[in-house]
């Protein structure tokens, strides 16, 4: 799986991690947390987890980080690790998204390493920026799409590659969940539904965006125009709730996608459709151990993570046998493994050429798809070119 | 289930059925005649089965017609049969879309009540026309969507009136193939794919009809405004064979429609989910007897046909016990037999409170939609008005 | 599908039939009805429908039986409609199991063809006699083990036959209900629970010999010795509600039967599952048109009815295309085509050779396995011979 | 979820782990390592990985643990670290069977808690004897019956108890796989199927003990009396790879346990099921976050894990929110995180009211099933009554 030296070098010396946001009742914190222990190639040794100084220095205690690294601020924090000998050499930043682009320059700028949430930023204009102090850092910036983290969406990106659909025609994305069915309030809801804190989209940045970078992972075709109609079902709410996107790629494809918080009897229903000449996949991530592929004219095959018919794309990121199911974790941590060894190469000064983890180019990607729906829709939902 | 004296009826004397297309070859003749025959309410007793007279007289033979009855054209038919006194009460209108309306004209003229195959005309003006003449006639028009024949679509209806889910918010529709991939030819696919006999929709008209009937017969909204991006992937091709549709309805709903018959892996998906501000239902034409039915903040139900939870208006439509599962077969006989009770009805001479066949009215609201949809696509993928 | 002059003969002149049992409220004989109208090759002209006499003569009222062909008493009916020169053909015998052998008896002796449903006796020597009345008449007798005329569980059997399993090693086969959970009450339940009426097996006699009866369809095994735990859980009720049953079949196959009617959450949960060398097959009567099939070593397909591989001994009985669910009736009613074809042969003189009907030996086959378990069971649960 | 002071202890420090076996080329010793990362609650520090110097050497490596902590024996290990002041605080035991009691006594009289793999022992008596010196010792001692560990079938125990399915009358438990179905040799395989390593049981000790401590754990029911049918199919192998049990429980519940290696399609399909008098439950350990239940009488409910209708057993042991689906290695991480928190509570001289994790009771429970099963086959097939 890992080229020996670099394994060596995380054996012997874990990544040491510090977190920005995810204090306690924080949900994506505590996946960061558990994603970066399950392999053991992390050690989480500071933090500013929260703005509130008493849940900050309660979730530092929870997390085992000494109090002299538990900080009241990301500032003071990228500061001070970069001054110590043994300063963390990467930073998770789990803050709501106004936060992600001034974070992540902080410790860029400070010589670390970022692994940071999405969406990058709350415009185009910030992730460009970003993505400039990035290549200018020369340090490693993964944004956490975790979905392309999960093997069997790995072996489908691996197919639609070798041809095995033949030219893509058609391609369905969806992202349903319903719970923003009613005028929910809670710390997770309430950012999310701020313009000011999540962005120009609601539905569309938290959840539309992952499914865009799915369908965009797996099929490698460049999206030119989009065609948005969003909606904010529950009244009040400032931000979407409900987003239908059509969808033309790049050499004839076309595409339909469907994200909501809305619909009631939906939990976190990520699907992901691709058909072309010759043949079909379909994906779904609540049950993300499987794959059906049907070569046009023959019986479906059930693919499955572990099993037969998976190459090795798939099986680089596979823990465990066929049938002892996988889930959101996994496929989360796989996305860490894969910074941990980058990180590791550049410990060591080596090439590492197996990164398959979501950059700051899907983060300004994004942002560009965010930016164009929005407009789309403010212009009553009429066909917008991507910009930049 | 039914009125005793209509029941007497049709004992006595099950309704006298002619049919016009569906020879030898064709599949949606045979399925007529499945549905025709499952309750024995019906006999085929006189057809005009072919424009070919050897398969005409073969076809007839096939199916226990007597040669004097088997006719060479619908003209003679409606002619010979309402000259009868036992000519045919009923005729099955089972052509190519573009003989519909001419056939229709010609058996409503004669007397004879009409199942007609949809989409019901080749554009808006012809189906207009065809619903003055039904009007004028007073004669039974049965449009065969008969996937509203379906139980447990009926119990979606039912619940959707009944405010189970609360105002409507979301639908999706969708109706997936993929016997279209290639450029096939056969009888089936020839008459399809040629706007002179099918009309200016291609998958619009043959399939994606059917959704949209789906979805206005659960749901009663009114479309108001529809967006389409029509494609025909299939190089040489001149009618659509993917459609994506976006759709708001009167009243603030909006929805998504996919209809498509180039998607490898997929054999007749149609389907449809419905969200409102209090819960959700699911239901897959492929496994039709069952239901998902989520009350927002409870598990999901899985309703299933004759099961417990289902109501009176499934109930009216199923023959077998729970666990028994009924077919498109059954589904579609559901339609035939409603509209036998209309006949014998109309025999007695008494009203027939329960009819839920699909109507002219039906066939009408659907031509108006295929005919926004095209000029939308045409015009680049517009919002345009349904007309009429 | 079929020999021209056995078609022509069913077209020009249906199956004349009656029926005895299946009255008004009774599920059995509604479906019988149904099974045999879809494909038009029948036409009900007679029957013995009650032993209650305003019950049997509505029930013909509502079948459209003319009142003098409707029969106080099946012995009357059996002599009457011989003497007739438009007599039936065939009767269907829909009563409960304690009258299936005299019944059939009266009618093979007045040379009418029998369609019988299962069990066929109260016990195995009553089979036996029967069996050697239907050799002397040389009439057909068919067992509605109706099932067996589900495509894919032909597409199963015809795949075993080919090897496509290698040696069968184990069989997993199922009958899940729930209906008599309670100590429940009813025209149906009520003879079901009734030694004298239903035989020595309650839901062995009434579901299990489906299983088995599935299981040697499929396979061609032959059963060797069986271990039966068979239980009553409701209190009172006399016959077996659930059955537990160890087989081992000739040449080393070993199987496992769970057969129950008081199992929370199924309705009509018959299903198989058969394990060979080299491949695996799985089956579910809820679900009948799908099958999946594993070759060792490779992802498992899902072939559908009407799909890519399914072969000839499925498209026999197959009637829509694939993604258009056929269900119970559709394969009921290929166990009466079949029959239909028979007799038309038998009208013809000439040679039947694709019989797929279930005989009067899997009625003695049934009557065997039944006979075993019951004995095994009471017994204590020990290894036990099939006699016979 | 947990204590405060317990969490604050092991925040601060981690439980201090070494590991018996487990070496490269083993699955399950890398199950543990990732179960115990997960949560971050331990850190692993010692071992005696492989009994191949060269393999313990590299594996330390790779775990990161020190040279000098890399046992070439587990005897050399338990003094070693029982001598350091650092010395590990528990031991996970991942040999092949045979080890696991000499293994666990030595690390027992050390005064270190242990974690083991099942089955406990390779026979009743040894399994009873090391139960005595847990008792002695006072230490931990937590089984790794893992599927215990999953939500829904905490879930579904949960609702047993508090009576949802009314008395228990019908237990269906399976375990089905297909890896051995050919005469497969790997150091997976090689150990299973050799009786020294092994024990009596083939599949019987590897899998269907798991079915088997599955189905105890939910219905709290005490199985009296077994019928084994045991089958090694392949040629040549020695021990059973198909295994046809009968159960009958205390107070009249009766069940069916199918445990396979040979059944082509099958990964690793442990499924249970459960019916009482008022209601029925399924959960299958493949799609592991789902439970169905139907209360009699009503539509079944799909419960999932982490919404809605599932009560604290189950959230005590949830991570992410519904529709983030958990899989294997969080089921087994949640035994590892109640056996940190007991430790924790061991430290902190305070009582641990919440453990779950299986213990040597579940062992002994488990050798005593396996003997009677194997005696039961032996004899032929015949009832057995569980001895001790």
């Amino acid at each position: 799986m890992m080229d020996t030296d670099i394994q060596a070098s995380l054996a012997q010396a874990p990544v040491r991690l510090g977190m920005v946001g995810g204090g306690r009742g924080a949900f994506i914190g505590a996946v960061h947390r558990w994603a970066a222990g399950l392999d053991s190639h992390y050690r989480l040794v500071a933090g500013a987890f929260s703005s509130d100084p008493e849940n900050a220095r309660a979730s530092a205690a929870e997390c085992g980080v000494a109090a002299d690294r538990a900080y009241a601020s990301y500032e003071e924090m990228a500061k001070a690790e970069a001054a110590r000998p043994d300063g963390i050499e990467a930073v998770a930043i789990v803050t709501p998204n106004h936060l992600h682009v001034p974070v992540a320059l902080a410790f860029l700028r400070a010589g670390i390493h970022v692994i940071c949430e999405k969406p990058v930023a709350l415009d185009l204009a910030e992730a460009q920026d970003l993505a400039r102090e990035v290549a200018r850092s020369g340090r490693i910036f993964a944004l956490t799409h975790n979905y392309t983290g999960y093997p069997m969406l790995r072996q489908a990106k691996a197919m639609v590659a070798a041809g095995k659909l033949g030219k893509i025609r058609v391609i369905q994305a969806e992202y349903v969940q319903d719970w923003m069915t009613e005028d929910t309030h809670s710390k997770q809801a309430d950012w999310r539904i701020d313009p000011a804190r999540a962005g120009a989209g609601g539905a569309l940045g938290d959840i539309a965006t992952h499914a865009y970078n799915a369908l965009s992972f797996v099929t490698g075709l460049k999206l030119e125009t989009v065609l948005a109609d969003l909606t904010a079902f529950v009244p009040g709410r400032q931000l979407d709730d409900n987003d239908h996107l059509l969808l033309r790629f790049e050499g004839g494809a076309k595409g339909m996608l469907w994200a909501t918080q809305v619909a009631p009897g939906n939990e976190n229903a990520l699907s992901l459709r691709v058909f072309g000449e010759t043949g079909g996949l379909e994906w779904r991530q609540e049950n993300p151990n499987y794959l059906r592929y049907t070569p046009f004219g023959e019986p479906t095959r059930i693919l499955t993570r572990g099993g037969a018919g998976t190459g090795p794309e798939a099986q680089r990121v596979t823990r465990t046998p066929a049938g002892h199911p996988e889930g959101y974790l996994e496929g989360f941590a796989n996305i860490y493994v894969d910074v941990a060894q980058a990180i590791a190469a550049a410990r060591l000064g080596v090439g590492y050429r197996d990164a398959a983890y979501p950059t700051i180019e899907d983060g300004v990607d994004g942002m560009r798809f965010i930016e164009a729906a929005v407009r789309s829709s403010r212009d009553g939902g009429v066909w917008t070119r991507l910009d930049g």
